[in-house]
């Protein structure tokens, strides 16, 4: 496998990103992948009980079993709590680009993010729409990953490539983070596109597994949002042997598993206010759910977070997190080691004597900026 | 009822603080309450499964059944994950005062709060003890208030007065809190004296009342402590009809409520940083467990907390705490009223829809100096 740190778009796909007017900075808020082939979709979705409206279309959209062929996304308004009218401008949105791009609605995934309540400006998206399709092009990725940045610092995007028989399949995933990561997905929207030529169950198959230990094993700040969407298009464009099984899923799942766990440990580096990347692994729990369980307990500790911003051993602080959690470890079965506070990548590892299982989550530290990025939000 | 802002100490009761040198600072460190008489006593600790050492010896004496004279208390180590020999220590702690005051160890109760995970020198309290014991003064309780404070800005003092038949019955009771304040009790002490003449039965339905809507609704930072314990000793001094039911009951326990609402809030008030008191309503749940655990889900959000902060009407944050609380609630169904957040108490009213049951918790906001603390602090 080649696996680079740059959005290559796979086989059959375009992109594009361009400001429509929804971020008042003038950044980029409004992008789009497009695939000139149907493709399989696959999709994982926040689980809040009041998802944002782009995420409701989206879903029904997934329900109707077809094949898809673009994923639009803005930035600055997360079009969330937007009630009935949000729903029928996410669908709005959907249409537009449908009807540009000459394909079905139903054929759109659509994404939002940013702020929380408040009205899309579909006319501003309306407007925008014929620039945005005109600007499509195989080296757009990296265009559209700029687009759905809120308060990120900097893009997250990554390529795999690797040989499925005599073919060159190509994964390209790009993610927009900060804030708002807590597990189970956060404000956080990752976009695949693959010209992988594979099953929709193995397809299916091949995400579940990659997101269980890469994007539901991290937090920044313990909050869920009401958006987050990981969203895999394959239009089989590299015209490999049909993946299914054997080999040929387990390269993809591979390489897919390798794109997810990038994103994921990047949305973390780039956690608001982060000046540090935890690694917290729990060792010898009796599940791996036990395991994974503790090691959000620390890693959500605003204790534990704020200490090693400060670069100050306090280990009493994992200690009460791991007694607080409700699992009941006992304080003769609990051992702890960590590499050193002062280095920009941190390992912390506990062990609980409880059984086999292990799980580690990666988490970032709670600093002055993390408050202030969030103070001064709006 | 009459209420004050102080700490008046009922009859029959003596305290002193004094400083021992835990604390490097040279502040008070080593705190006494001292009855006359044989007390009964009931008590609340933590439910972290890792309980510090003297909570583990405070319980072991509770268990024996017997009457007790003596809160002892020190700042600046928790004599937490000290594992045995820690549990010597609170032991020792307790032996020494015991033979001061010429008791048995028995009838003390060990509290310490303070770093977690540091051997606590006993050689200093050792020292210490006579001169704790020979200050014990019916005013020193505000000693003794100052010497259990950590991070705390002020001292949390109140105390009720209220007949009961012909006698003047006093609650007096004082609390340390700060940081790690979480539901279930937080790295708090509160200590609670009074002269009532009160069955066990009486004195421990009394106490469960009390704390349920106080310590038990209260979040600084979602971080629940090793050492946390409420304490509550009754000398009978005041010679007041045994309380046990009806009217003498109530008028004790409505006091009693009103010492721990108010110490709780005032232990919020002082929470680490904070620059709000917030208040968070849930209404129309379907039990008040619900409405509790929908109110703490906002209580703990840090992006909720930091939005208050930086008195930024940001009410989608509140929206995604409920929706990522896994209740369940449906956009439809949810009503936001806040005050205004450029207050310095601010209130927050959600409403759900589901049923008829309602909780208040409180909060304080997330802040620089929240960070900067715990950043610091060892």
């Amino acid at each position: 496998m080649i696996f680079l740190k740059k959005a290559i778009l796979p086989k059959g796909f375009k992109a594009n990103g361009i400001t429509c007017g929804l971020k008042k900075s003038g950044k980029p808020d409004l992008g789009l992948i497009y695939s000139q082939f149907p493709a399989k979709a696959s999709a994982k979705f926040t689980t809040n009980s009041i998802p944002a409206a782009p995420v409701i279309v989206s879903k029904k959209h997934l329900k109707t079993g077809k094949l898809f062929q673009a994923i639009i996304a803005n930035s600055g308004n997360a079009n969330a709590f937007t009630g009935k009218q949000g729903v029928r401008d996410a669908e709005n949105t959907a249409a537009l680009v449908a009807a540009q791009l000459g394909i079905k609605k139903q054929s759109v995934l659509v994404n939002s993010t940013g702020i929380i309540g408040k009205k899309l400006n579909t006319a501003k998206i309306k407007l925008a729409i014929t620039l945005l399709v005109k600007g499509l092009s195989d080296n757009g990725m990296p265009k559209m990953s700029k687009a759905i940045m809120t308060t990120d610092t900097f893009a997250k995007e990554f390529t795999a490539k690797f040989k499925s028989g005599k073919s060159l399949v190509t994964i390209c995933g790009i993610a927009k983070g900060a804030g708002m990561i807590a597990p189970n997905m956060a404000t956080m929207l990752v976009f695949i596109a693959t010209d992988a030529n594979i099953t929709q169950r193995a397809l299916n198959k091949a995400l579940s597994r990659a997101v269980e230990p890469s994007f539901n094993c991290i937090t920044v700040d313990g909050c869920m949002s009401t958006n987050d969407s990981v969203e895999l298009l394959a239009n089989g464009a590299s015209l490999n042997l049909l993946i299914d099984k054997g080999k040929g899923f387990n390269d993809f799942s591979e390489a897919l598993n390798k794109i997810c766990l990038e994103l994921a440990k990047a949305v973390v580096r780039d956690g608001e206010g982060a000046t540090k990347f935890i690694t917290i692994k729990v060792k010898n729990a009796k599940t791996e759910y036990e395991a994974k369980y503790l090691a959000l307990a620390i890693a959500n500790s605003n204790l534990f977070k704020t200490a090693v911003f400060g670069e100050n051993p306090n280990f009493g602080r994992i200690v009460s997190a791991v007694g607080a959690s409700g699992v009941g470890v006992r304080q003769q079965d609990i051992k702890i080691k960590a590499s050193s506070l002062k280095k920009k990548e941190i390992t912390v590892e506990v062990s609980v004597n409880r059984g086999k299982s292990s799980a580690v989550v990666y988490t970032s530290d709670l600093t002055y900026k993390y408050v202030k990025i969030n103070a001064e939000y709006n």
